[in-house]
Formats: C-alpha cells, structure tokens, sequence
C-alpha cells in the first residue's frame, strides 16, 4: 500500500460561508480528501494580517465557517479539522522560519504588492502582513505537507514555502531534510463571480450564501445581472457573457445545452431563466442543508469534532516541533 | 509596602562571559535585583537574528552564561533565571505583536541601520532580524516588565516595545490596559573597552574572561596597549588616554590616585602599573572564582536553578497569554 501524501488547506473564519467560497474552494478540498491524507485549518491568526481590531467576532465566525465546512462533506474522521491559534507551536515554527528568509524577497512578493495596492496600504503595511507567507510556512511545514489546493494568486506564497524549507533542511539536517518541499495544487473549479458580476464577497454584498434558504437564493437570483443586449423577453441572449449562465454551468448540468440554445434563440427569457437556475442552486445545496441544520442543533457534536482535530494536529505538530528542536540542537 | 517594580533584562548565550559584558551589565542586574522584582532571561531564539547557522553551541553557551550570571552574584531565589525558547509563549506574543507595528516603523530602527552597516547585510538582512524589537517587546511584556536595564543603543527598542504596549491596550484593552510602557535604565556603569582599545569582543580576541584562571590575567594584561607617548619606564604618562588606567578607575579603588599621578610623574612603569592593575582584577573576582568552582562542579544544581526558572516565568508567561487572549476574544 503505498501512503497517502500529506495535504494542508486553511482558509481564515469569515463566518459563514458563500457559494464562491463553495465552488472555489471547498468543493476541491471535499474532491481531494479521497486522495490525500488531509488536514484543514481556521487560519485564525491570519485574519491579523489585514484586520487585527475586530478579533471579537473570530470564535463565532469560525463556528460558522466550520459547520459549512461539514455541511458540505469534509469528513473530520478522514480529516482532522483545528484552528490555528490552538496549535501554539505554529507561532514557534513562524519565529524559527522568520530568520530564514530575507526581508527584500517578501518585498518582492507580488500578491502581497497588489494588497497593498488595493487597500492602499503603503506606510501602515504591518511587519505580521509582510510576513504572512512565513507563517503560512509554518501552517504547512508542521504537518510536512506535500501538496497545497490553491488559488493562482497563492502560488508564490508556495514558492517561499519550499525557499524555506530547502533552507532550513539544508542549515540544519542536510542529511535527513526534516521537511518536504510543498507543492500548489492549482483548482480545478474556477471560482463563482458575485451577483453584480464582480469578484464574490461579502463585504460587497454580491453574495449567495451556502446557508441561504431557498427563498433567499430566488430573491437574490432575480437581482443578478444579465446580458445588457437582452431587454425584452424575446430578444436573443447572450449566455457566454451572462453571469446567470456562469451558475448554469455550474449548478445545471444536463440542462445547460438547452439553457444555452434557449437563451441564444430568445425561447428563454431571463425571469423564468433565473428561477430554474435558482431551482438548481437549490437542489444542490438540499443535502449541504439538511447536514447544517443538523450541526446547528448540536452544537457539542461541532465542538466535539473540533477538540479531535486540535488533539491529532497537536500530536503530528509536537512530532515535528521535536524533529526541529533535535535539527537545531536547542529549544 | 510598597510593590516592587518589576525588571527584565537579558543576554544572548555567547558562553563564558568577559569583564566587558560583567562591568557593563552583570554587576548592574546584581545591585538592581535589591532594587526591583527581576526577571533574568537567557535569550537565545534572539541568536538566531545575527547567526542561525551555529545553534548546535547554544545549549553549553547557555550553561557558562549562566554560571557566570550565578558566579558574579545573581540570586535565583530572588530573582528567576530563565531560557527564552523554553517559554513557548514568547513566540505566540511575539506573533500577535507582528500584527500592531508597522515594517516601516521596523525599518526606521537607528540600531538596525547601525548593524546592516556593519555586517554589511543590505539585501540579506532576514526577516526575523528586522523584527527582533518585536521579539523583545514580548520578552519584556509578556512579565509586564516595567524598567529594562539598556545601553543607550537599544533605547529605540524600549522606545519600540512601548509603541506596541500603548497599540494593544488601546485596541483590545482601553478600560483594563494589560501592558505597562516598559522604561529603559540606562546603566550606570559604562562599558570597559577590549585590551586593544577596541569594544571588548570575544571575536577580537581582546577579552578578559570572568573564568579566566589569575594566571591567564597577568599575561593577556601584559599585552595591553598603553599610552603610546610613553615609552621608557621613567617617561611621564597620560593616564587619561591610558587603556590600563580605565581598568584601574574600575578595579583599583582607593589606589586609584596614586596610579594616577605615578604614571604622570613617571614614577610608576607600566610593567609594574599592569602588574598592580592584574592583581586588582583578580582579587576582585576572587569570590566569583569560588562560586563558579562550585557551581562547576555542581551542575545539576544549575540545571535545577534553570529548571526552577523556567517554571516560575511559565507560571507568570501563562497568566499574560491568558489576559491577552480574553482581551483580544481568541486564541
């Protein structure tokens, strides 16, 4: 029987969750677990990085976000599930690794540039936000992760990871590398666009979430954005450029040929296109639902599966914290 | 009664110490742990800044470091002696205080530019390196350190560590501050430079060791340099410019004076002004020649005194961690 290999995915608490975050994300995490020996984690300490004075809201947002986590069929028996901030020898890693990398080359990190651009950051960028990619190393190298579901954008953050990793391997056990060097697994699932046609988010109020109910989708699918060409209900579409057929595409499988050609013909026009794609969106969530709801009720049952996932993160991570200690010959 | 403030002070694990690193802060902690609630901390993750590829040494510089610390007069009964990286917390504070400063605030340290020049780091100065303020401001926090004995070169860290105070009270703690702002006592004992002339370095080959057996005294003072005007042994002498007269001021107490005006009136040679000048120096640390016989032979009473320590700064470490979390709502 030949081993698993070693997978880590986190994602911060932002609460519950939405169908970006689902078909993004998530959808490959539950894919993935079948092939992979899987860990997940809140990544509660990164939430720092860019909002350190709204920590209040972390506990109950990482409730949320893990039972959309099992609503959607992350299974905690294959897979431990914990919260970063729990597993205390995360931070030992991350001030170990901190001096094994220079600060010009997290300067030169190009997602961290486009932050700092978009939230126009410049003079206030903290010293935690530039070292983000380290204890994002120190997130995967605990467990010895081999393989990391990002995004595209997350790619030079695995890049640094395996910088580190070979750095450290080569410094203090040239002959027994303590850690593997991870590699991103790019999605196969492109992610989800919000209502307005822009990148999902909540605080963009675009968003569907996971735990909407039924008649939350439809309402919120009848103020999607359409083809601006179509007008009147017989005006022939078109679905390659209409955000409602992106969703099709997703949630309405056999059906999409003829949403397609319906569309392009003018037979379909977008109200009763919009409630079939809602329909579907529905129905696929049904059984994401019925497992909600369920954890709602039992709460303990949440909690409970949290204590595992901390317990089995801790033991690999004592593990690996005596490996580095060893390697090092201090600490 | 009034509570007694409360003191931290540490030293990187360089091994045995020199009469620099003893005039200029050991014999500072020992008259100041009277004085205050001290807390004396072995800093060895602090290593790692300037030097990560030489660990293996860390664990028997800690143990000299300590035997000296003990030797010259520190009282671990009064006041605990503790190794930083068994204080697994110092790394979860430091982590969290990353979060509350700026890297350009970081980047601004006059210390720091001081160092990158001399080392000539540039482009390789590490991460870490760059946030070892950080670092210190959880040494110094995590006891709620009021007073930390300084040099004048690391004031723009107290400086730094209460910015960080002030930052966290404000966001998570306006009503109940956690933190104090930590105060830098400058010492009042200035440094003895090296036998050369130059800062006393273990490096430079100028040091007189603590440890050093009296013999070994009398023939490295032999070799230090004097005021190069006098040259013949009845030659008229400027004490002021000598490097020997800094060790008598130091060492030589009531004879002092008549140093003084001998070597001006060119009464006193310098063979014999060395000679006067070694036996001080060894009569002075007659009594920590004792203790460190002692505790050299003891060694299971310095681990014990370690073991003690760490336990003693755990119990106040998990206390602090525990404050910061309630405060911040996570963790």
């Amino acid at each position: 029987m030949t081993r698993k290999r070693r997978l880590l995915s986190g994602m911060r608490p932002t609460g519950k969750l939405h169908l970006g975050n689902y078909v993004g994300a998530l959808e490959n995490w539950i894919v993935l677990q079948n092939d992979f020996e899987s860990y997940h984690f809140v990544a509660d300490w990164h939430t720092l990085t860019t909002d350190y004075e709204h920590t209040r809201s972390i506990p109950e947002n990482t409730r949320e976000m893990v039972i959309d986590w099992l609503a959607a069929g992350l299974d905690p028996v294959k897979s431990p599930i914990f919260i970063q901030s729990k597993i205390k020898q995360h931070a030992e890693l991350h001030l170990i690794f901190s001096m094994l990398i220079s600060s010009a080359r997290l300067e030169r990190n190009p997602t961290l540039k486009e932050q700092v651009r978009d939230l126009d950051l410049e003079t206030r960028l903290t010293y935690g936000h530039l070292g983000y990619p380290v204890l994002q190393a120190a997130d995967i190298l605990m467990y010895k992760g081999e393989a990391v579901p990002v995004g595209e954008d997350q790619l030079p953050h695995i890049e640094m990871a395996r910088e580190i990793a070979r750095r450290f391997n080569f410094v203090f056990s040239p002959d027994h590398p303590v850690f593997p060097e991870p590699e991103g697994l790019l999605s196969r699932f492109p992610r989800l666009p919000g209502l307005d046609g822009h990148r999902m988010s909540k605080s963009l109020g675009n968003t569907i979430l996971i735990s909407d109910p039924p008649d939350n989708i439809r309402k919120k699918m009848r103020q999607a954005v359409t083809d601006p060409q179509k007008v009147r209900r017989n005006d022939p579409g078109r679905p390659d450029v209409c955000l409602v057929f992106t969703y099709h595409n997703r949630f309405s499988s056999e059906a999409v040929p003829e949403i397609h050609s319906g569309c392009e013909s003018g037979a379909l026009g977008c109200v009763e296109c919009k409630q079939r794609c809602a329909d579907n969106i529905i129905a696929h969530l049904g059984p994401v639902y019925e497992k909600r709801r369920h954890y709602e009720q039992h709460p303990d049952e949440v909690a409970a599966i949290i204590v595992d996932g901390n317990a089995r993160a801790n033991e690999v991570a004592a593990k690996t914290m005596a490996e580095v200690h060893d390697a090092m010959g201090f600490g």
